[in-house]
């Protein structure tokens, strides 16, 4: 329902400016023909949906990107009832719509195409890349299945394209940022001691009510406020009984949505003067500061996510911590967690991602955290957008704690 | 987002509800082991996640229900920060976490299980059953590759669990209709002669801003705003171009979602006095009113969807207009199109939902239009319950237009 609020002309601004990135994109992936097969998109999302096609449909739908002898085209197959809905977006070539089934039209177009493969979107790795449920492969598979061999994933394509983000993507994550640096401001000037985690998330809920924007991941962990040393690390959110203490830090992990972009920024404050801050936590606040400096230096298009990292992590370590429990940075998006490119280590559960390669334009977190003996955590996220030759910060980054005096 | 208002406490009361409903239901399936098996769920969605573990993960997840030897058990294996989320929702037997990767501790976990099945939530023809990726499916293989032979689909267990509506469920769902009911009365005294589709619908999200509730489907056809006799069905939304005339319909299809659980109801309006409606309008209301009566008439436990659509469909048809281009009607939950057993007819596209057995405590709309020579479409929806021996209106019908002069 991120959606509900996005005015229809920016949307399909945005879709135009992907579908304009789509044909070179499908030339380096060596795919020459791309089909979404999806359904009630508002039950099960596809992930692409919204930067290729701009909107939910009901039934059974087939949009075909192909691109053949030089020849790029785009088609829409879907339900009677979406066709007007579609016509009406002007992004189509062509716009084919049916009665009771698509199997014998689909059929017929792309036996027509004659194309050298045929992505489709699944991928074991990349959530984004992974919108094809197994009942809809089956569905493809009984529909196209002499053509079965020709089935690739789409993820090559599904990455350049949600990681390369267009003009009005970065102007869009940029602007999330800004009022989330602004929401910060706000909320930095209510905060005192002995209020208590939930109360501080609920002052969060309340400014964005007032702006009417949404938050970036689940309410209930948007923002996570961790107040003191005594909060493990993804607990289920704010708690009532925990409460800002004098001597203490006091960390937020926080996002908004503007138009379906998102932020994720972490910002960490401390309650007392600013001679007090014990040398435990400067010393820590030192290390994530420097880590984050040190994989900013390093990071531009070629490089790979896990060698990101990998300068984040190693400097953690040499500073006698030790290592986060995350990946260093991941994509920001139309989703918090973007998928694509990850900037994290080769675990088994990350899977193929870390080895993706960095962009131009790609937008990434920049977050990791230190765990102090006395003090509870210290942990910070900054939010960069890759430049030709580096990157550079979307917001003015967190130089030093926050004094809350 | 639409779970974002709903209380915690509220939602973990339906979680528990249809954990109470599992064992039986396993049973009768004859499936003992159901995995669910998803990540990253706030960009997919895994449509069971709502009603069996409640609230988003983020990593690779899987959630075993088992009953084997007469011993029901409910255990969640996550990753290492989504531990403590779930513990402290009280609703597992067992919460396991993993650091690096899943696979490990899910195939044990699995082979020491040792059941006669494992049932995956994949499905050709229901979209609510078909929550796995093809990539996730692929990841299962690799993992549980040796027991890919009982791998079966859990759309017998999912299209009970959504369709039996609990208590709680059943109660949602009526306050939602009751609140339908209520904008409807607000907006129906304020409707003019002369306005146009786009500024009725605008009056709509206005009212449902002021009570702080969301829409049930989309918000650009959520309403529907239909006015006068030139309105193409299933056209892109609201129309600024098109007026309400004296003499003439109003349409809307409507619903709202409280506390995640949708309504789904059609209206009509006449503008001018009632001696004025024309008889063909009058006979196109009356159609669609005893068509609505007699499937109403026909429906209880035990019945197959397409049988109710028929009596429906066959009444359209004897009145001789054209029979109507969807199915009578859907089941209604947590999504406005719930899923599941469909009343509709034998087309491809409905696969074989029209086959499925109609129970107590289902929601399910009942909904048609025919259309007029002169007068543009009639079309009503109504929302029902099914009792033991039949059914149960949610809210009173509509009987006759509603009339504005």
């Amino acid at each position: 329902m991120s959606e509900a609020k996005t005015p229809r002309n920016v949307h399909l601004k945005i879709v135009k400016e992907k579908h304009k990135q789509l044909p070179a994109i499908m030339k380096e992936a060596a795919i020459d023909c791309w089909v979404i097969f999806t359904r009630e998109t508002a039950q099960i999302s596809e992930p692409v949906m919204d930067i290729v096609v701009g909107g939910d449909i009901v039934w059974h739908s087939a949009f075909v990107f192909s691109n053949i002898k030089g020849q790029f085209k785009k088609t829409a197959i879907v339900g009677n009832y979406d066709v007007n809905a579609e016509k009406d977006k002007e992004i189509w070539d062509e716009v084919l719509g049916y009665k009771e089934g698509i199997s014998a039209l689909l059929k017929g177009y792309i036996e027509k195409l004659d194309s050298k493969n045929i992505a489709l979107n699944y991928d074991i790795d990349d959530v984004s890349a992974d919108g094809l449920t197994y009942g809809m492969y089956l569905t493809l598979v009984k529909i196209l299945g002499e053509k079965k061999e020709l089935f690739t994933s789409a993820a090559p394509i599904i990455q350049k394209l949600r990681g390369r983000k267009s003009e009005t993507e970065i102007e869009l994550v940029t602007k999330a940022c800004l009022l989330t640096k602004d929401i910060y401001k706000r909320i930095g000037a209510q905060v005192k001691v002995g209020m208590n985690e939930a109360e501080i998330q609920k002052m969060f809920h309340d400014e964005m009510n007032k702006l009417g924007i949404i938050e970036s991941w689940q309410r209930n962990s948007c923002p996570s406020v961790d107040a003191g040393p005594d909060k493990e690390i993804g607990h289920s959110g704010p708690q009532p009984t925990i409460k800002v203490q004098k001597g203490q830090t006091l960390h937020y992990d926080f996002g908004v949505k503007l138009h379906g972009y998102c932020s994720d920024i972490q910002r960490m404050y401390f309650f007392g003067a600013e001679k007090d801050i014990p040398d435990e936590l400067i010393h820590a606040f030192d290390t994530v500061y420097k880590a984050i400096t040190l994989s900013a230096e390093f990071i531009k298009p070629g490089v790979k996510g896990h060698e990101v990292d990998k300068i984040a992590r190693n400097h953690v370590i040499s500073r006698g911590y030790e290592e986060y429990g995350h990946a260093l940075g991941h994509q920001v998006g139309r989703q918090a967690h973007d998928g694509g490119t990850l900037l994290g280590p080769l675990w088994e559960r990350y899977g193929n991602i870390p080895k993706g390669v960095v962009e131009e334009n790609m937008i990434f977190t920049l977050e990791l955290n230190v765990k102090t003996k006395n003090y509870g955590y210290v942990s910070l996220e900054e939010d960069i957008v890759i430049t030709k030759d580096g990157c550079r910060f979307l917001i003015p980054r967190q130089e030093k704690f926050i004094i809350i005096d």
